[in-house]
């Protein structure tokens, strides 16, 4: 696997106030992605000088709402049929190198998305959501999978601030299989001691403050106090919550799963909502399928 | 899934003395087992009487150390590409539901054994260990998986004690595949909040501390100090470790990954070693086994 060069941010300059630190260091989620968009495009140009002309290549399926009438009783096979056939179809393209399947799937024809999920070949499952990419997460086999890019996010901005998480208590609220749950095989295979909560833990703050490292994905707008934060924790806030602000033309603002303003008095390192882990979701999709792309070289070259 | 009751043990008579409980119930592993292998023995019956003689069928396969020198280079291909070949004819047997390899595999000629593990066909994998499985029971598809059988008989042990899962604080000490890992993941799907710790964990007694329900996996022999033990919790324990004793013909005996005397002075219900979770192992093959016998005779019915 690529590993990622940890680099400081070098943001401490106004962090700290007298001798207690009063307001984290904000985590720059535009600026970490800008630098790892920046390396990969090297990497791109890399394998273009030396492959002639290769290019790692990425096809999103969209599978949209259906305007036609849902007249038969086997529309809906037939729409899982397709959406199978077109994903058996990308899986042999020997030009594309990942392949994501948009959720959730179209909200007319219940299609299971289990099955899609899985149909899509392991080797080019770039968004890590099969159950061989989850199964080898989990049990620790990082180097053979492709790891979820939230998650994979998260644990590039906690890296940038340059502490480290071995030895480490690290919690995690939630146990999704897009954020929560990989998020945990993370931590825990870069050896923190890990807990996750979730809807049914009922002491979250006293969970919460014993976290050195705090990654939020509840899906709760502000849920997680300040008051719970541990002083000088580093706190990576997931969520993406809408909530009504009439000061705003649309309004609408978006706010995390943490109150921002009382946790950056505790923490030590802080991820805004919007700004923190969302771009580096994005680089992170763009990472693995340019390491999809190297290993598709690579294969190549001892084949043939 | 076939749902196991929970029958409390009735062993309680004994363990209080005065107001304050002294003496941990003993959660005996040989009789819960006893209990399921009978259960077993009459679903087994009720299916030999419905499918005219059907049996449910489990092969291990066990590759052994070769006496044969190894002369030749390929000697090690050829016995990976041997395995693998009877791997795929049980596969394709199906007259067999269950399929085990039993690791380590052989020492002489060393082959990989995630391969081989990710050779048995996930419909007949009754030890849970391919990715396919591990990754549907962590990210919480468990009714559609096998569950390694040492923590499913872990989790069917506490629920004998009468101590609801959901809610609690459980604490698992080791990652490993066939024990810490899985365990977690089950305990998190019944809604426990797990923590999960292993040797890089730096306060293991605060962390044991706050466990209401602990399962240690470390392969340490009494590692877990009773000391360390919240007064009341259940207490699981995986290890089986062999240690000096000259009071003994064989020079040695068992003991598990926590200090059993002075565990049982703190926690409310404890597993013995030997005669805990070993013989609740075996008892989940085979129930692993027969629910895989009725899957094939589900699957059957409905194609035919």
């Amino acid at each position: 696997m690529l590993s990622v060069v940890a680099r400081p941010l070098g943001l401490g300059a106004s962090c700290c106030r007298g001798s207690r630190r009063a307001i984290a260091t904000v985590i720059s989620g535009n600026k970490a992605s800008k630098l790892v968009r920046e390396r990969l495009k090297e990497e791109v140009e890399k394998m273009k000088v030396q492959f002639c002309g290769f290019r790692p290549s990425l096809v999103v399926l969209q599978v949209g709402d259906r305007d036609d009438s849902n007249l038969y009783i086997s529309t809906k096979l037939k729409a899982a049929a397709e959406v199978l056939h077109s994903i058996m179809s990308v899986n042999e393209n020997q030009t594309v190198h990942g392949l994501i399947v948009q959720l959730p799937l179209d909200t007319v024809n219940h299609i299971n998305s289990e099955l899609v999920t899985n149909a899509v070949s392991p080797e080019k499952d770039v968004d890590g959501l099969s159950c061989i990419n989850a199964g080898k997460l989990s049990r620790g086999d990082l180097n053979d999978c492709f790891i979820p890019c939230t998650p994979n996010g998260c644990l590039e901005l906690i890296r940038q601030t340059g502490v480290s998480v071995a030895g480490k208590h690290a919690v995690v609220i939630g146990r999704s299989k897009i954020v929560g749950a990989p998020m945990h095989d993370l931590l825990l295979w870069n050896h923190a001691t890990v807990t996750t909560c979730h809807s049914k833990t009922p002491d979250l703050p006293e969970q919460v403050g014993r976290a050195d490292i705090l990654v939020v994905g509840a899906g709760r707008a502000e849920m997680v106090r300040g008051g719970w934060v541990k002083e000088g924790a580093v706190v990576i806030d997931c969520g993406i919550n809408y909530v009504p602000d009439e000061t705003r033309a649309s309004g609408k603002r978006v706010v995390g799963d943490v109150h921002y303003a009382s946790a950056n008095q505790r923490a030590g390192f802080i991820t805004p909502v919007p700004g923190g882990v969302g771009p580096m979701t994005v680089a992170m999709l763009m990472e693995n399928t340019v390491q999809s792309a190297q290993r598709f070289l690579l294969r190549s070259q001892s084949h043939g």
